[in-house]
């Protein structure tokens, strides 16, 4: 495998594009699919890039490849590590294991056991700690300093935004040029990196992060200049609880247009028009451009609008509906 | 939309080919999808057709769509009528609301309301009857009599078979040349139309029905010799609770190597491996030829296999997880 540099400063076009050819053997090219039915319900065309069918079911894959493809043979040899009960535990796991390195994957005690049991299967070493953001730190604090593993952030990590901005290279190669192009907002990756792709590639495009009401720190933060934080955590969109790292934050008040949010009844129902219309098992956090979509129709009445799914990782027997 | 003769014998080749090519406005050409991590747990190489994304959300868009493009002027003018409380109803909607003519579909009063409400939404006339076989069909004959529409039968019809014959012929063409090619079977019309296409195209391909052993007439005709049929129509895949008829029973004799039967418990495993794995939604029907699969592990060891997943429309607040 090819590898690259580390990444310092905003990745460029170019890093984008090699970062695309380094980690083209770990990731799948997702298609992108559309459905008269949701075009006629939305009365625009909305073309969704699916990386619900992405390796480990989540976009997150991208990040996780794109930062150990850049990893010098010393820090091979040390290993990565990060703190995930979600998606990253298993891009970081799935992305060692396919370099034949070793992970350290820091997750709370309370984590479900079938996401330690699936970051455990990919031959990563957990480590459990309290179910708190202090306990997790300084517990990934302790395992960095003891095994000299490097440190994989979920996404306030130049490394891993050069790897979500690929997801958006897919999408705007295989569908019309989009009058719009849209992601949700949690901590800020996989929005920071698409806004990237899409501003080098069609600048003229308008550019629109979607994120709940119930946890909108990036909206706050986009309006006010200042970088917000979220008081709750009371969303179905649970990829999307996390607020924005400053480098994130930089890029999203930068590039993008604007800034939606969305009330909970509006991501189910959404959710499930994309689970009903186009048979596909989305994340609740998926929804949330599309319930943007659905609640502003005269803003996207007539457009050609790219959204991307985030990832297809639920549990079956907690559905809402 | 170019007109053909009706079918008065078992289609041919050329017959399936031409149909294909009358009905491509009508329906989606469906991708043929893998998942590696499916492939470790069967050890077999499995490509599933997914008719799940067809035209109504089911390969019964094709056979519909086949019927009506046979139809003469005169017939035209008088439309199409069926009984049916499921897919079937949909696709003869849907197919007379192409063509602009009139659709007749005699549905039992007791048939869930978003049944109804889906068919009528396609423009149809619902016309509802006491829940039993007996009145379903004698309702039908007073409309056919007093409308002079033609009646398409869902399955024990050359025009639907034709049209259900197209799925592989598009399967075929999308995936390497496979030792064995499976379908669910209920009526039997999916099962005779992909057994016809796969003989004519790779007569040396292994052909394997598979039934829930809760509704296996296929299974006990087949061995047999002579038609059997249900007793029960016990089984959570609603779509093969159906009997063969002469038709496709004659097809399914002549042609097919073997039909598995599996149990309940199996076909919810397989449905929801392929729910949790490939991220895409299936009716519980679909996920029988898998559950075969899965559970005659020698029989598949190493193979490739052709498998139609027949479509996606579940009630979401009924799942079976």
């Amino acid at each position: 495998m090819q590898r690259l540099s580390a990444l310092h400063d905003v990745p460029t076009l170019h890093n984008i594009q090699e970062t695309h050819d380094a980690i083209r053997s770990m990731i799948h090219h997702t298609p992108v699919l559309t459905s008269t039915l949701l075009n006629d319900i939305a009365g625009a065309q909305l073309h969704f890039k699916c990386e619900n069918f992405q390796k480990i079911g989540a976009f997150k894959m991208r990040g996780g490849a794109s930062a150990a493809v850049r990893l010098t043979e010393a820090e091979k040899t040390r290993g990565i590590a990060t703190h995930s009960s979600g998606n990253h535990a298993q891009a970081v796991a799935r992305a060692a294991q396919v370099l034949g390195i070793p992970a350290y994957i820091v997750m709370p005690q309370n984590a479900p056991s079938i996401k330690k049991a699936a970051t455990a299967g990919y031959g990563a070493k957990i480590i459990e700690c309290a179910p708190t953001l202090e306990a997790r730190e300084s517990t990934l604090e302790a395992v960095v300093a003891d095994t000299g593993a490097t440190f994989i952030h979920p996404y306030n990590n130049y490394n891993v935004i050069a790897g979500q901005a690929t997801a958006a290279l897919e999408m705007l190669a295989d569908m019309p040029a989009p009058d719009i192009v849209m992601a949700p907002v949690g901590g800020g990756g996989l929005m920071s990196g698409t806004a990237l792709t899409t501003r080098y590639l069609m600048p003229q495009v308008e550019l629109i992060g979607a994120e709940p009401k119930a946890v909108d720190d990036a909206y706050r933060s986009f309006i006010s200049g200042t970088m917000q934080v979220n008081t709750t955590i009371d969303t179905i969109a649970d990829g999307l609880r996390t607020n924005l790292g400053d480098k994130t934050f930089a890029i999203i008040q930068r590039h993008l247009d604007d800034i939606l949010t969305v009330t909970e009844e509006s991501i189910v129902e959404a959710m499930r028009l994309i689970w009903e219309r186009m048979k596909i098992i989305i994340e609740p956090s998926c929804a949330v451009p599309f319930a943007a979509v659905l609640t502003n129709p005269d803003r996207f009445a007539g457009k050609t609008v790219g959204i991307i799914l985030t990832g297809g990782n639920v549990d079956l027997e907690k559905l809402p509906f």
